[in-house]
This record gives structure tokens, sequence and C-alpha cells, in this order.
């Protein structure tokens, strides 16, 4: 068909659709009309050589859009490559390859390899809409992936993004299955291992829902946001680092699959392990921790729900050839002290220092788990949780963490906030629970992650006894209308301390 | 938390993301940051006593929303009843009551009818998203659903919108499941079965991915939006109607679903029995005739497909209490000669004049059609269709429908484009096969359904022989620049007619 039906000039909308590519057309678009585009359609984009998919809103009635204009979500934008001035080729997009993949999925059957990556193929190259990508989710669910479709999902994933390749010998990692507020042991654990000596070079994610990722805290003391040759150039010197993952490429489909997972809140053990294991496969590792925190509010919620998601962690493993551990660690409360980047940052360093009011529960889980990982890779009986304290009481595991910082850009000292709430007792008792989902909201209102410095100080933990008028938790933040507002939820909602009131 | 925290004026984005409620929010909103609101996180907004949940979308540098204004897209500006200069109140959604349903199913479980009943609630006050949608769907996909499970989803799905009363006596009806182009049988069967004597309430839709629907092509010759008081006035005058089904909010949870079922393209008998025969039981249906088309570019494309749909249908129907009959009928080719709104009204009104040059294959699937249904009321063995034949040979169908016309609102004759271009043979030979998804893209890009009068007319069938030169069919619109969209498309891509050429 002839050129001017086909293409229109694009613009920028200016408006984040979270990665799923939308494209704006008026509804008199005369390609609208002619396509018979109307909301919702998959429109193929062509601009130069690269093609994207993206879904249709039509503007009925604004005066932002003329009508032969299309204004591409920021998403579209850059994954189109366009830049102002550039006209776009528009057409129906065709079924995606991978969708006859999924339709079996659904209803049932087997997938192979080559299905596998095909799906992962598509999900990358946003050939799939997110209902597409809900369905997939949907049917893997439970036990609907088999080992063999674990086995297969996981390789097609990590084979889709960069490999780190590390040469000959060991390379170290951890990981932990569902985060706890406050649980942040992996800066303490990579200084200890890269202490004695071994090589961990850490990736770590920011934050999505949480108050804070390990990427967000380490981001307080010193760089993350590292390429892979000063990734490289700080592991050779150092064994070790501390760097956010996000630009790294590593197993890029699982963010796209979170990213639909998170909202639908289902738990499918095999995109899970898939997840998982084809990050540390893509980043090199050979031998992998992973931490598994059970509890009420925690992701994986019983004993045997852990037991079951270890035995398919264990076979995937194997079958990629990485040496693997599981560390089942309680889950029932949140860890330390501190809730957002720098407070969780304050409670690591407290611990590294071997403060005298550093928080006992995660310096213990830390040694555990540290000490876990060094078993894992001397094969040598459990004499590691040993090694792990000496390292920590002896300050080297401090001074290589700080070695890791300088190495990374330099360290600097976490800063508290300026604006303090301490929220109290209402009522003398002992402290029967802390509700995790209440507390990192409270410090989300606070303004963490986004602002470094806010967040939730605990005061008690559970099983304390406090009188009425006692401060149970001090809210941190960097302006006095965000603490407002975060005291204002505290106050108005379901307390976040429970107390089994004195009789 | 104070009220100027939580709420923002609203205006409206003019921007139509097809029924799913989306709100526009500026990345330096105030309540954004506060809620720690991101792309894609599921909004409550509140408004007097109307409460909707929609997706965010993120403004991050346009300039046509300022920082503290929430813009809504059309469906959700109309379904919270928004009027300028009005203020509305933010908050993080609560998950659905029913997505602990969804996760039950899509992890295999059986489902209860007050399951179905929450979920059809949740889905009708847009408390689901998306994505929550095409996982429930997915998870009902293949014979997920077994006969208690379709049964309840129907009956949730009947009681969840307006039910029709016609007090005693039978009400009969008819549906085809997945349409042909062409195929506007329906005009004529309710006409015959009205001039029978019968109650024949008919509603149809309008076309959503097709060239025309029943009410497309019964616009261009009465008025067919009518209330349900002026619905019961036809009805009771004349036995039969001929109405768009859109404004009687008829099982309206099927619309909803069926726009994410599209999209996803499974077929899942299940929900297409609970589709058909909750609007049946919802419109006061005692008596309905099922046609169901075979062939292999048509929705069901096996006799076993068929029989299997058949059998569902049967076991629901009884469970409901509705007399149900089967009709299965050749799906391999366009019925009649019109294919868009106007051509098709053409056909149905040579058959009912019996003109010489009326299509026989659709004046002969009429007549199959309601005579069927003819034996079904009445019960007494196969003689419904000399009745038909006779009614429709007396002028009495004639008459009927002009009747009905008139009862509605008036009788016009349907016009012809004024722009026609004829596609010829390439080569000499006997056709072999026409594409039914070509020739409906032709027939779209040429005006259909939007322009009444366009679309494509048929000049040749199946097993005919052509000489090179000979018209194959004509292109009608109504505007020069659409002729030649759609003969573009017909020119430049794989032909509509494959020729079986002469040796």
């Amino acid at each position: 068909m002839s050129d001017k039906i086909h293409s229109i000039p694009l613009v920028r909308a200016g408006i984040d659709t979270y990665r799923q590519p939308v494209v704006f057309m008026h509804k008199d678009c005369h390609l609208c009309r002619a396509e018979g585009f109307s909301s919702l359609t998959r429109v193929e984009i062509t601009l130069r050589e690269r093609t994207i998919i993206a879904s249709l809103n039509v503007v009925t009635d604004a005066d932002w859009l003329a009508p032969d204009i299309a204004a591409l979500s920021n998403s579209a934008w850059i994954s189109l490559g366009a830049r102002p001035g550039d006209k776009g080729f528009f057409g129906h997009a065709e079924p995606a390859k991978s969708a006859s993949a999924i339709r079996a999925k659904v209803y049932g059957k087997k997938l192979a390899q080559d299905d596998f990556r095909r799906i992962v193929e598509d999900v990358l190259a946003f050939r799939l809409s997110d209902l597409d990508l809900a369905a997939f989710i949907a049917s893997c669910a439970g036990d609907r992936l088999d080992l063999d479709e674990t086995i297969a999902l996981t390789r097609a994933m990590q084979d889709a993004g960069q490999t780190l390749d590390w040469g000959e010998g060991m390379v170290l990692d951890k990981h932990c299955v569902g985060g706890l507020p406050g649980n942040r042991t992996t800066p303490i654990v990579v200084a200890i291992v890269a202490a004695a000596g071994f090589r961990i070079p850490k990736t770590s994610s920011r934050a999505i829902t949480s108050p804070a990722g390990t990427a967000d805290s380490m981001e307080v003391m010193t760089p993350v946001a590292l390429k892979i040759a000063d990734l490289r150039r700080v592991v050779e010197a150092e064994g070790g680092c501390l760097a956010w993952g996000g630009e790294l490429d590593l197993s890029p489909a699982d963010d796209l699959l979170i990213r639909i997972e998170r909202p639908l809140d289902f738990d499918s053990d095999g995109q899970l392990v898939a997840s998982v294991l084809s990050k540390k496969a893509a980043a090199g590792s050979t031998h992998v921790l992973i931490d598994i925190p059970v509890g009420p509010t925690a992701k994986v919620r019983s004993p045997e729900a852990a037991e079951s998601l270890a035995a398919r962690m264990k076979a995937v493993a194997a079958a990629l050839g990485l040496k693997l551990r599981i560390h089942v660690s309680d889950g029932s409360a949140p860890v330390g002290r501190g809730i957002g980047p720098s407070l969780e940052a304050r409670d690591v360093l407290a611990v590294l220092r071997r403060q005298a009011d550093a928080p006992v529960d995660l310096r213990e889980r830390t040694l555990d788990l540290a000490g876990s990982l060094l078993d894992l890779a001397q094969g040598n009986g459990p004499i590691g949780r040993e090694q792990a304290e000496a390292l920590l009481v002896s300050g080297a595991a401090e001074a290589k963490f700080l070695a890791i910082c300088e190495a990374q850009g330099g360290f600097f000292e976490p800063r508290l906030a300026p604006f303090h709430a301490v929220e109290t007792a209402p009522v003398a008792g002992v402290i029967a629970e802390i509700d995790n989902r209440r507390i990192a909201r409270i410090a989300k209102l606070a303004g963490a992650p986004g602002r470094k410095s806010a967040g939730v100080l605990l005061q008690r933990r559970p099983g304390e006894r406090v009188d009425q008028g006692e401060p149970l938790y001090e809210i941190h933040a960097e302006t006095s209308g965000e603490l407002d507002w975060a005291r204002d939820y505290a106050r108005s909602s379901a307390p976040a301390f429970s107390i089994c009131e004195d009789p």
C-alpha cells in the first residue's frame, strides 16, 4: 500500500505506562479509520529497522493531540528509538509466533525447550500483550510447570540476556526469596565471604514495592550503578562487589514477567525458580545459597511449601550445573531496627563495626548465612559459621566492606533524616506481633525508598514488655509534610504493633 | 487522614481505553508521592457515593496535565459519574474479594456458585484488573470448567443484570455461535417465526471485529436502539422485534469478559456457553435454537468440537429450564452476496421479497433455521420447514418484517454506496475458496460497518467457473479515499479468491 496512507509523524506523549508500549491516536486519524484501529488494538509500528507492537488508546476529545499524529508512551518511544520529526509506519500486528505455545500451555499441554525460547523472545520484543503474559503466568501456576519445563524456562531466560564469564574457579552468590522489612544481610555476607578469600560478584535490585532494596541501601554508602567493566575491576581487586543489577541485562525477560506476576499475586514455584536461577546462571555463579524465610506474612508461608520449593530449586540447579544450598530461616517479623535505605545501612554498619547496640537478630542471621555459604564452597563440614564470626569480630569484614565501597567509588556515611516522630504504646503489655505490611507502608509514606533517609526505626521487638507511653518506633522523614502523612496513616488505621494488654 | 491530602480535582482526559478505567496523574502530584503510586498502581477513587478502581498512568513530561489534577479516561469518568469541578478522594485499592477465588481456580480448584457470584460482581464493579480477568479466563480454558461450574457461572452472569419477564407462554430465540461474513439469517427467521404467531423478542449486537452485526444491518432499515418499554410495545403488537441489545443491560458481565477473551483468542466452551445462555435466560427466552457453523475458518472447526459444545449447551440449558435445539450448519464460506450493513440488508430484503436474484444459500439456511425453531416450539415432528417456506412464499414474512420495522419507528430502503470498484479474475479457472478473513478485511477497509453502505458484493461463489477478466467481487465505498485503501489492500496482498487455473 502507498506510504502516504501508512506513515504519520510520531511525538512523545510523556506518559509512563510502565514498560507496556502504548500509542495514543486521535479518533479522527485517517489511519485509525482506514485500518479499523480501535482502543486496545495491537498496532505494529516500524521506524527505520525497528518494529514494536503497542496497544492503542484512542484520544476522543482532548486538544493535546492532532488527528494525524501518533503519540508514544515513554517505553514505546524508547524501544522504537524515535527522535523528534520521525514518521512511523503503522499496521495491524500479526499474532506473536509464541501465542500458539501459550495457548497450548493454557490447555494443559507440556511445552518443549523451543517453545520457551520463542515465548521469551517474544516477551523481550514486546510482541506479547500484558494479557497474553497474564494468561501464560496463570497457565504455569501451581505445579503446572513440571521439572523439565522449569529447566527449559530457566535456560531460555538465562540465554536471552548477557552472561558473565569469570574464568576458572568458584563464583559465590546468595539470594533471599521474598524479603522481610529490614532484612539487609547481603552487604555483610558479601564482606565476610570476600574477606575469607572467595569471589562474590553480588548484584542486587532496587525496591519495587518495599521500602528499600539492597541496591537502595548500598547506594547510600557507595555508587552502585556499575557498568560490567567496572564491576570486573572491583571484583578482581576485592573479590566482591555490591552493585545494582539493573544495568547489566542479566535475564532481562525476568523483569518483564515479574511486572505482571506482582499485580496478579500468584506464587508459581516453577517461575520463581526460573527467575532466580536464570539470573544466577547468567551472572556466572557456581555456588549459590538461597535463603527462604518462612512465616505467616512472608512469601513462603509453611515449612512444607519451603520444602517443595527447595526440592525444585535443587533439581534445576543440578541440571544447570550450579552447586546450591538452601537455608530456611524465620520469616515472622522484621529484622534489625531500621526500615528504609539509610536506616538499614546504619544497621549494616553497626554490625560490621561491632557496635554494642548492633541489632543481634541481623548479626545472627548474617553469620548463619555467611557460614552456610562458606561451608558450601569449602565442602569440609560445618566450620563456616565460626570462620564467619571470626572475620566479623576481627574487623576483617568491616575492612573488606570499606575496601569494596572505595573500589566502587568511595564510602559515604549514611545521614539521619531531620524530621522525627515517636509513636508510643497506647497501653502497657507485651508486644505480640509487628505487622510487616503496615510498618512497610508507614516507611513508604514517610518517603522511603525515594527519600534515602526516610523510614521507620523500631524501638521494640515482639516479646518485649512496654509501659503505656513508652516508644514503639520512630518515623523519620526529610520533609514535615511527609512526616505528617506517615503519622496520619499510623494513627488513623489499625496499629502496626499489637500489644497483649496487662491483665 | 486529612481531606486536603487525599482529594484532588478531576478532569476528563478525553482518552478511550476501552472500558478499562485509567487515571492519568503527573509524576510530581503530591498524592502520587505521598501514597507511593507508580504506573499501573491500582488506585481507588471515590466521588460522592461511587467508588471505582482505575489503573494509573504517570504523566512524566507532558504539559497538558498539571501536577495536582487527575485526568480520567472516558470509562473512568463515566462510571464515577464525574462532573466538571468535582474533586475525587484517592487511595490504594484493596485486592478484590474475588481475587482469592480466581487464584484458587488458577491452581485448579473447583469453584462454587458463590465464588462465581463474587467474581461477576467484582468484574462489573471494575474491581478486577484486565490481568486478573486474563488469568481467570486462562484458568477456565479447555475443560477446566466442569458442568456444575459452567451452570454456576451462567447463573451468576444472568442474575447480575436486567432480566425480562414476558409472563405466560413461550418466548423463542435464536443465536449463531461465531459469525460468517454475510450470514444475515436473523431478520428473516424472526419475520417468519413472528408471522407463524410466535413471540420472538430478538436482541442483537453490533459488529465488534466483523464488517457488520445484525444490529448494524437492521439499523439501515429501522431504528434499533429501543428502550425496554418500546421493545415490549413492539413485541406485544407484532410478536417479534429486531432490536440492538446494547442498551438493555442483559448479562452485562459478558461484554467485559469478551473484551479480554477476544485479544487472548481462547476458545473456552464453558465461558462460551455461559456467555450465550446467560443472555438468553436474562432475556426471558424459553425455546432457543443455536446455530453452530462448522468450517476451517469458522469459530468451530470440526464436527467433534461442535458435538462437545452442543452437549454442554444442552446440559446447561436443561439446568436453567431452557428448551434448546442445536443446528449444525456449513461454515466453509461467506453466505449471500453482500458483506457490510446495507449490502447484507439488501440480501435480506431480496429473500423476503422473493426476488428472482435473491441469494439461494441465504434463503435455504434461513428456512432450515426457522423450520427447526418452529419444530422446537411446536414439538410435533418436522413440519416447521414447510410452514416456514409457506410463510416466506406467501409474502406473510415480508409483511411481518415491514410491520416490525414500522412498529420500531419506520422502514427505510438501504442505499447503495456511490463509489464502486470491480475486482476481476486474474486467470481462468474454477473458484476453489473464498478467504473469509480477507474478504472481511477488504469490507472493513472500505468503511464497513461505520459507513453503512460500504462493503463487498460477491459476484461469484466457490465451485463456479470464471474466465480471465470476469468480475469476482465489487468493493463499495462512500468516499474515493476509502475505495482506494480497500483496493490497494485487495491488490497488494494475497488474493481473497483462490482459483484452480484451467489446465
